[in-house]
């Protein structure tokens, strides 16, 4: 293992080119010819529907599958076959994940904004849903909590659960048990953009749907951006990168626990990115040296290595630089681990989940704190919120004027139409206002 | 003229293809050309900045610009240029918008999900705003209300304003006027996908944006969403396609003013969709009949033809059935014309903004109600909200752990880690806990 561990920056003494440099991502493996690769698997799909899908679960996932849909069945066994210890770990995580999430709910608004002018906003569960569960490395039941818990809540009448088959043909038991702890049922088997290519534009099986949830790898990723923006496909969560943490440490921090922190997220991809922000360079050295004891027994190791090469150990005069620089950098995950919470937090301007104290590593918000983990990478925090219930909803506006509220507003109205040009636009109120005006002539 | 204007379909004897097919949008201008103009100007501003703007403003709008920015001289010609009745048009129409959007406040959210578990949402204004107010054929001031009230009231630190210069290299004094009565002083002269590319990747004059906000014909909207997914580029507020109207009516719908609402739509654009679900085929051809008429003075006469080329004037047998397909259709602007508007308003589930009786023609919405305009068109409204005050603001979730909370909360992490086969996760848990246990040993 090569030491140092984090690249080491020290800001004070950087020029503004190496800064942005060193805050710059890993690029991200989105290619011209993995475009075309998807397109081609968008065509398939549409074009053969079910039958592709089983060509690509036996040409990528190596399963001969007989059919698409998960059996109550299966579903039954896999609860069965799940430990107790974790059904009880998950129902302790549903329950938090609820409680954040249905306090989340919002009241619909109506105001009269001038005398008989009356206008609403009321929000919507979007009615179909797809739940996208990667399989890969791990199984990750975690983001079904996070994803069914809000679409439950919303109220979106179709949830459907989209997750690749592992060796065996079968869903990881521990990703069924909990679609049975939220009574989900309505699953498939198929990974990757084939999957995510079924839920935009369906398939005989598969229900198309309205929008698109949760994170994938490269080829997910390439797909939802494709399906995301076109009228025919579907409407998507959030546009994705490699995930990352950025650490913020003061002097008093605990390098044990800001070790097993970055680790937490180097671990979980070769293109994880980890960062360290501290006014300490003791404290850095000590997580070096942390990192190296926590290495040895970790099975991911090498995953975590290749993951390190792109982490930064930045060293900051103040605390003040090291918020200014989180800032910059708009973190996903952004752990602070300082004496002065308050300081910090009241200047967090851009992060997708903030973990506050030496108490709260990722991984509570990961499973089980209540907080969302489906989060904003790659720096689209500065524009974008994780997902949340309001993810699973939509609102419409409405307008109602009574003749007195039109006789308020319509002169306004026809100013405005008149100034920008748009005739017909002035004539709907001026022909409802000669209307009102006769009838008071006649009475 | 040809007559009938709209073409007529009878649902009940209609099959399943042909009403698929009657609700189909006209296929929007997006190709693969376009494509590669728009990417070939995104590479121009990267490269060359503001010149390439100056040089897009000479080729596409036939301007010699000195500079790109407003001069506040400028703004305070335009406004005294301005007649006092459209100021005071603009001045009600912020006050109603105002008051609608400032009732959008979201309070922060803050919880204890289980003891010693503090989960937050908090929201933010997004920093970076930039608002694209388009030209063409008409200055369009409304929009910028709809877009730079909302942008003040979630408090965005910088608004960014740009649109297109007229012939003379002045932009229109209306949209100016209302800059200044909304205090927005940084307006930039472009428009076209080099002014959303200026607004995503900056350039020497304009400040690179966080989030692009505003409608556009087919260059705005493929140079949105080629900027709109790239981690470098600005996110962007909706997908759009043409824009679109759709009413229902019954037997009591006074025809005159369906079809004033119906031509409203059409002058937009020749892109437009006009669409009236009527349960009375005596409405439907008094409408026809309106239309002739309502024709006659429009100036916008040729444009709005062009749009009825695409139109439908649906006849149902129940009021039921129209409201279904008009969430079939999920439209921009609803508007319904019936006697039981509780009947109809209960069974909307897809629309943008809803415009209710006979006095709420869709232009009061389009300037003064209070509600927003930009909304959800081309079928995106199944997936989409309008433009609303949450458009400008994102969340960021916290959460704090006491001791007390990571040994209530930690086992089940470490369990779910476990699970999920991610050792360090597992690992950040268990040497916090430990710890915890080390010091009550000491103690």
């Amino acid at each position: 293992m090569i030491r140092p561990f984090l690249k080491f920056i020290d800001w004070e003494s950087s020029g503004t080119e190496e800064r942005i440099n060193v805050l710059k991502r890993p690029k991200s493996s989105q290619n011209l010819e993995l475009k075309e690769k998807v397109s081609d698997i968008i065509t398939k799909i549409k074009n053969e529907g079910d039958k592709a899908l089983i060509n690509f679960a036996r040409l990528y996932d190596g399963v001969e599958l007989k059919q698409l849909k998960v059996t109550d069945a299966e579903i039954e066994q896999a609860f069965k076959d799940t430990p107790s210890d974790i059904i009880e770990a998950l129902k302790t995580s549903i329950q938090n994940i609820s409680k954040f999430h249905s306090l989340q709910k919002k009241e619909d608004l109506k105001v009269e904004t001038m005398s008989g002018v009356v206008c609403e906003k009321k929000t919507y569960p979007i009615e179909k849903v797809g739940l996208y569960i990667p399989g890969g490395s791990a199984p990750l039941p975690s983001t079904l909590m996070m994803l069914g818990i809000p679409a439950l809540l919303a109220g979106c009448e179709e949830i459907v659960l989209i997750t690749p088959p592992q060796k065996n043909g079968e869903v990881h038991p521990v990703v069924l048990a909990a679609a049975k702890l939220l009574n989900i049922k309505n699953i498939f088997k198929s990974g990757g953009a084939q999957a995510i290519a079924a839920l935009a534009y369906g398939t005989e099986s598969v229900t198309k749907v309205d929008k698109i949830f949760g994170p994938g790898n490269a080829w997910v990723t390439e797909c939802k951006m494709q399906v995301g923006f076109d009228p025919e496909g579907a409407a998507i969560d959030l546009p994705a990168g490699p995930s990352e943490v950025l650490v913020i440490a003061d002097e008093n921090a605990n390098p044990v626990f800001v070790a097993s922190d970055l680790l937490s997220q180097a671990e979980h991809d070769p293109s994880s990115q980890v960062i360290l922000i501290t006014t300490s360079k003791n404290v850095l050295d000590e997580v070096e040296k942390q990192i190296a004891i926590q290495f040895e027994l970790n099975p991911r190791k090498q995953i975590a290595l290749e993951a390190l090469k792109s982490s930064r150990g930045i060293l900051t005069e103040n605390l003040k630089t090291s918020v200014e620089v989180s800032n910059l950098y708009a973190p996903e995950h952004l752990i602070v681990q300082v004496e002065d919470l308050d300081f910090v937090k009241a200047k967090i301007k851009h992060a997708g989940s903030v973990f506050l104290g030496p108490w709260s590593p990722e991984s509570v918000g990961d499973y089980s704190s209540g907080t969302n983990h489906v989060l904003p990478t790659y720096g689209f925090a500065r524009a974008f919120s994780g997902v949340s219930l309001d993810s699973f909803t939509k609102s419409i506006s409405f307008q109602e004027l009574s003749k007195e509220g039109l006789k308020n507003l319509g002169p306004a109205v026809e100013v405005l139409a008149e100034a920008e040009g748009l005739y017909a636009h002035k004539q709907a109120v001026t022909l409802r206002l000669q209307y009102i005006a006769s009838e008071k002539t006649e009475a």
